[in-house]
């Protein structure tokens, strides 16, 4: 399933169910359920798996959130870091996401839970013995009480979900999803900047190829009053699904040329890398497209006291080192807060709230 | 040292000593030991490595069987599942085997045990440095408690158990043994179908170089009354000396061409993969033998109730995927129960009955 | 940064400030501190980072060595085994070295700790992807508490604490340092011999490239009375960087030609591998240089009742297997010390005294 159509496949839009697969209980009173600030301790996650960006609705990543919040506080050798005492995650993955799996692994660990790590999933299924991914997962789900998987094809984690008896992250299926990341993403900006209604955020660099910036705009159009920049090199323009998404949900945006100016109205400026192996043998593009939009001293200048400047990682020099000195700077706490994150989602898929 | 000669290693049939290495004292009384059903708790167990199937008699597999067993009920956080804390197994794999890896490490974690893993052991030895195996296991044994090895070499993990001074567990060396498939497999018939004395096994597939069958064979000559059917195709026939062996063991046999009869008076059909790899050029004779004899929703419905389909895994399509919904359909728990065998072990070998 | 020179940045020698990156106080206070026998329980180490043999005064290396035969009476499931309970280390690993790697996890597993095992870093900084090893670091630093790396050039271990808040420990960068084989070599020679004021000890095989004797080389020039023998090849004789600080040390040395003669008289014979991969097509200088210096039974003959015979390992046939029988091979109890003066560093690094 390509990206575009997979991000829009809830049915609000495209007529396509969304995913909902409920495997403990066909029971969808979930849906209906109003979270309140705090749901009741120990009631079960009303998601069994977290596939796609689409399963969170505002009410749900409100409640996660807070989770998250509260794993920040979470001091060693306390009750909280033996909360999942007794678990045991494998993370199954397909191909390698060093960065990925260490903060999985970590959140793991900081509650008390164990680890199986497979980075080289893919001999599972070689060449020579040909196993599919359901044989695998039916497997491994004898030896762990929940998979991490990473994938590279789109939609192989919702059909490891579809599987399982036990839950599935999705870490990643190739140009699909990576949901995880939207939701330290949101998180960050909320932690940062203290609110997601009426958040102006500036999305710079490559917008066309980037997961990141797609997820990240489809889950703020969960807010209201949000104005979205889009500023990217001609090659690597915003694709018309998530603007036509953004226009049919209220949400504003634009599209403009001049960093500076969006950078010194936007709450974030979310920096992108550009992605090299897309341009194929065009060099000369690539090299054109990545110098086009730096964030530097001088953008920092224009921004306001209280913005600050996020990055999935890795970075090359879209984001100039002198920046890194500055409060501003957030990527490296947004790294962090993808810990908070997955220790949360990992409590309330194991545990529940 | 060649299978099918080390398979026959024991020493009545070869008039070569059995395996027999004692580490801890040279008493010999274990094997007048009369094993009860319960053995006295804390008791050494008798054999200090598990290095090939000719290892164990029939009241020691009864005697695993039913610490395994217990290890099905142990649950979170109970004191069963801390009964190898503070111990330290490394998982040696000089190549490959996610599957058997993970299904270690998770028995030794489910059991409170520690794990480090080494999946490039053959970088220990790189031709660079050419250190032997026999230093790598006395550095190794300096950081665990247990070695868990895996190796490309018929016959390593005995010249690891001949220097180690804690307990090898083979996990599979090259063409020779993987006594813990083998002891699974057991475990698996007994657990299906309730018995072994009298048991009627179809062995369908690659029987010429499948270890486990061969090895699978050689354990059910222990038990009395067994019959056992081989079907196979011509190219991959059961070779004599097994069929000698079990002859000489008073174990009936007889190779049929016809899996439907087969299959309608069996307890047991154990499907094996054919392996593309011992064919070489010759695809033509692979593609005829693979398609010959497939386990489908026909050999179900022949098939006796109580009756079930094992596999060792990974499987192509010699199994069709309609057979998984069939609660006859054994292989995925074949699979689980390694983890109840390899905990038995684990635990038997390092804190003893 | 060459081995030659980093080996001799220390003040007094070279006019170059010796590392001293003080992380959580700028108070060098420690520099005067007396160690006495026993420091204070719980106290704070004094080194924030491990990254090379200079950081070590004889002081130090005294109180090391008292913690680490500590950890070498630490019980399974004593309090001791706990120490390091719900801290995280990450070994990063930008090239496989297994041995260590093992080594450092196993000492940490000891301690209660948990690890975060990352033996593909390179991945993290991939061609495509390119990202420094400060925002590696930096993003590693949030998922564990304690970071052992490894790394393919010289002077990385010193970038990465400059970057890093968590205690960075150098597993090995490149061919400049591997402070920790330093130390567990010192440890072993007190531990075998009981002493290091007055020890004897032949250097012999690859004595050009081999970081190992150059650092063991420069830590006893610490101690009084020591005398240093070379016994090598021509082509891989000691370099005159180490000679001449050894002389301006006041430490004994000479060359000799004559292993037999510098066994009889050494406290230890430590013998190194020629690294094949220093001649390039020059295989006949090879051959030659391997098969010159053989410590075998007869150097055993003429060795002193008290004395040994050590290695870094791995080892091919620089040292005879008919050795290893003898009580004075100490070798392997030299490869398990590495796991004792591990657990003292990281126990120090993250609870102190």
């Amino acid at each position: 399933m390509a990206a575009s159509s997979s991000l829009f496949s809830c049915s609000r839009h495209t007529g396509v169910p969304a995913l909902n697969i409920s495997k403990h209980s066909k029971n969808n009173s979930w849906c209906h359920w109003k979270i309140s600030n705090k749901p009741p301790m120990g009631q079960k996650f009303h998601l069994d798996d977290v596939i796609e960006s689409q399963q969170f609705d505002r009410d749900t990543l409100t409640a996660i959130f807070e989770v998250a919040r509260g794993m920040e506080n979470i001091e060693k050798n306390s009750p909280g870091s033996q909360l999942l005492k007794g678990y045991l995650m494998a993370t199954l993955f397909y191909e390698p996401s060093t960065r990925t799996r260490l903060s999985f692994e970590s959140a793991m660990k900081r509650l008390g839970g164990e680890v199986l790590t497979t980075e080289n999933a893919r001999e599972f299924s070689s060449a020579a013995k040909g196993e599919t991914l359901e044989d695998t997962i039916r497997t491994v789900e004898g030896y762990s009480d929940i998979i991490v998987m990473r994938h590279f094809e789109s939609g192989a984690a919702r059909r490891a979900a579809a599987t399982a008896d036990i839950p599935i992250i999705n870490a990643g299926d190739g140009p699909g999803q990576h949901p995880t990341q939207a939701l330290l993403d949101v998180y960050t900006i909320e932690r940062e900047i203290g609110k997601l209604d009426g958040i102006r955020v500036g999305l710079v660099g490559d917008l066309a190829n980037g997961r990141t910036v797609r997820s990240l705009a489809y889950l703020l159009a969960k807010y209201s009053n949000v104005k979205i920049y889009f500023v990217s090199p001609d090659v690597v323009k915003m694709k018309d699904d998530i603007k036509d998404y953004l226009t049919s949900m209220g949400v504003e945006w634009e599209e403009s040329a001049d960093l500076m100016e969006v950078a010194s109205k936007c709450d974030v400026v979310y920096q992108t890398r550009i992605q090299k192996e897309r341009f194929g043998e065009r060099i000369d593009l690539y090299e054109e497209a990545r110098g086009k939009y730096i964030v530097n001293q001088d953008v920092l200048n224009v921004m306001q006291k209280h913005a600050v400047v996020m990055h999935p990682l890795p970075r090359l020099d879209e984001i100039t080192v002198e920046v890194d000195a500055d409060p501003r700077a957030a990527y490296f706490r947004q790294a962090k807060n993808g810990l908070y994150i997955r220790m949360a989602l990992l409590k309330l898929l194991l545990v529940g709230w």
